[in-house]
């Protein structure tokens, strides 16, 4: 059985909404629907989310809110009317809104259960379009589907119980639409997840019913090979790994929410990014392991913003204790830092520029200098960080030679490469002026012209 | 002026103690000779340092000890009859070694005192012989130079009042003769430095009388851009700075005892190293600063004898405290690691070897494995480790494409790279197997063929 979830833009609309149904009823694989709330239907357009919680700050603040609930009830009853479903789906989801506002809560509670309510209207209005087009099928809430989660309002965590709960639901005959975004505490109260978290609601059901595939319906085709503000008519990815996916994310790639997966990841359950407006498309494949290593070059990400602290000190790595001192001081300083690549006698502390304020610059500096007595502490600003992603390329004769070949023909200094740590990426630092024909440069090595 | 150290093969024999004259006297501004004790004339021959360790030895266990003491006295007796200065020399040593073991001193502290024999008799015995070849010259011992160190016998470091004591001495119009090795405690007992400690006591001098010029005769002419049992013929390196003989030290260069720098490190004092055997040859300096950085890789050190542990964890870097747990089990293991380059979610533990005993190897893996419950602990072994150096390479487009293009024709696998951690170096890890091949391409590609 296959788990989907469909993504903001997916239910949009009644048009997309329709959409969805073709691809469910394409499938009988397709058992259990995951869904955002409803996104934009162009740029200009506000998300359901978005105005649910503009009503809930001014329902918490006493302040008219009617406004607010007409615009979102307009939108769920265009949808539905275009959809040609029974109204009665229109009604249901109103009395939810208003059982919300009622109900005696605590302000928070309130919040976090009012900025559910577009996943939840939106899984009730797709499972009744599934039925409008013959399927069975069925809206199911959370709670009944045995999605439990820790009492962080808004920063909800699953508890482990829920994964069983869920593999309850591979009996059901039925097709089971599940609001994404939310879960329901011990006490019984609903609490969201981060914001993106319908992406972790469909990899908690996939894990849970041990899914054979969990597809994520957006509205790209697939994972580009380099970021295409860059580099025209890049590459689309079809298969990579779960680590691959990562170090991609890390600088640059915004596909998905990359804790979201941990569930499937646990579970090695393939994870497929599919195009609602184009599922012909094979879309981009994420899977626990590739058979294959060849071209292992699966993409190249980047990232500008970082900073570097460079520490020169003479005799620094016979000087016991060094580095966990210039780690309290960071700790101290409340300085969380991504890499810390260390010479000889010598360290550089890698940043993001936000976590560098110019308040604490100078202080920082001082405490290094004077705490340990360093010969030279200096920063560096400006910083570009390239990933070359790819399993397999640490045993690759040549995948450097080709990087620094690449960087070099573009006329870009490498500033700081690291290759070893990780046997998935190779990790080059540049100046930020440079970056775009750098990556221009490396996609050209990598991928061809 | 300028502090002159000669090692032990340029005091081994009366020929070489008559190279050392001519090259005090060469020189009106050597004022400061510093001394080893009398080293190996060949390579069947003991060094008087070894002889006088047994002799300690056989005497603090009450065993005989007269054939020690004969065979010392008697090659003392050689270079001063070689060299036909007064046998009151001779009379003067003798009278010193039976000073010593007659006095009343605890076990420690009498055998770090007849350890220092060697450079003390080879101080007397050259200061006679510039005295011979009509130079006023005089033995100076380091209690009366103001060497004063602390109470670690045998890994005495120097206390700080010695500087200003050693400032003293350039008001000396006569040339001094300083036996290396050893200072003396604040309750008046002699202590050794650590072993090759004569280029610590040179070092110190310098500092202290603040030298245009310190001075390291040895038996090479110059210290060569790469390991010369791997590149024939290498060339010669004439200048380096402090940070770039630091990073060559460090993977397999051993010229130089590297923390005997420290001192003259401190006070920006030039140091050449330079060849008893010919005294012409320009031989190499090492400066605290370059003027120029052209061509500025200046060697090439490796060193094999490494291992890795490779860790890996999904979202790692999401993980607070990740990295200070790991550090915590190896520090509570004793392992003392040489680097430890993070990826994204994955960090390598860089370590010699002789750090990963064949008990401690499984302790460490299950206690990574299961109290941060890593997705994979593993270690690699057989690395190698090659240095590339040379100040100013940070900042030049295309010096790592020549690395890794050499290494790509060298037909050997970048494991690891680690450029910008460090402003003077570039470091890759390989297998131990393609260091030779890895090693005459790297200095194909630097220095031309």
């Amino acid at each position: 059985m296959k788990v989907v979830k469909f993504g903001g833009s997916s239910v949009a609309s009644a048009t997309q909404i329709q959409k969805v149904g073709g691809i469910i009823k394409s499938d009988p694989e397709r058992k259990i629907v995951v869904v955002s709330a409803p996104g934009k239907r162009n740029n200009n357009d506000i998300k359901i989310t978005d105005m649910l919680i503009d009503l809930g700050h001014a329902y918490l603040q006493n302040k008219t809110y009617k406004d607010y609930l007409d615009k979102i009830m307009k939108r769920f009853e265009e949808i539905i009317q275009e959809l040609n479903i029974p109204l009665s789906v229109l009604e249901d989801i109103e009395h939810s809104i208003n059982n919300v506002l009622s109900r005696n809560l605590s302000d928070e509670i309130k919040f976090d259960a009012i900025k559910a309510l577009g996943e939840d209207s939106s899984a009730k209005i797709v499972s009744e379009y599934l039925k409008h087009i013959g399927l069975e099928a069925n809206y199911i809430n959370p709670k009944d589907a045995g999605i439990m989660v820790s009492n962080e309002l808004g920063e909800a965590r699953i508890l482990s119980e829920s994964f069983s709960n869920l593999y309850a639901l591979r009996e059901r005959s039925d097709i089971l639409v599940i609001p994404g975004f939310f879960g329901y505490t011990k006490e019984g109260n609903l609490a969201t997840f981060p914001r993106g978290g319908s992406d972790i609601t469909g990899s908690i059901v996939a894990a849970g019913v041990k899914a054979a595939l969990y597809e994520n319906f957006t509205d790209v085709d697939s994972v580009f090979s380099v970021n295409p503000n860059i580099v025209d008519n890049p590459k689309e990815i079809t298969k990579l790994t779960y680590k691959e996916m990562r170090e991609l994310s890390y600088a640059g790639f915004s596909v998905f929410h990359d804790e979201a997966l941990i569930p499937a990841f646990n579970e090695k359950i393939p994870v497929a990014i599919k195009n609602t407006n184009n599922p012909q498309s094979p879309g981009t494949k994420i899977v626990a392991e590739k058979e294959s290593l060849e071209n292992c070059v699966v993409g190249i990400a980047s990232d500008t913003g970082f900073s570097s602290i460079y520490i020169s000190k003479y005799l620094m790595n016979r000087e016991l204790g060094f580095g966990r001192k210039l780690f309290s001081i960071l700790e101290d300083e409340m300085i969380s830092f991504e890499h810390a690549p260390s010479g000889i006698d010598d360290m550089s502390i890698i940043i993001r520029d936000d976590q560098l304020t110019p308040e604490k610059e100078p202080i920082i500096l001082k405490r290094i200098k004077e705490e340990l007595q360093a010969d030279t502490v200096s920063i560096h600003r400006d910083l570009a960080i390239i990933m070359v992603v790819g399993e397999g390329m640490n045993s690759t004769i040549g995948i450097a030679q080709k990087a620094t070949s690449a960087l070099k023909e573009a006329n870009v200094n490498i500033e700081m490469i690291n290759q070893g740590s990780s046997e998935v990426s190779m990790m080059f630092g540049i100046q930020a002026e440079g970056i775009d024909r750098a990556i221009q440069s490396l996609y050209d090595a990598y991928f061809g012209k």
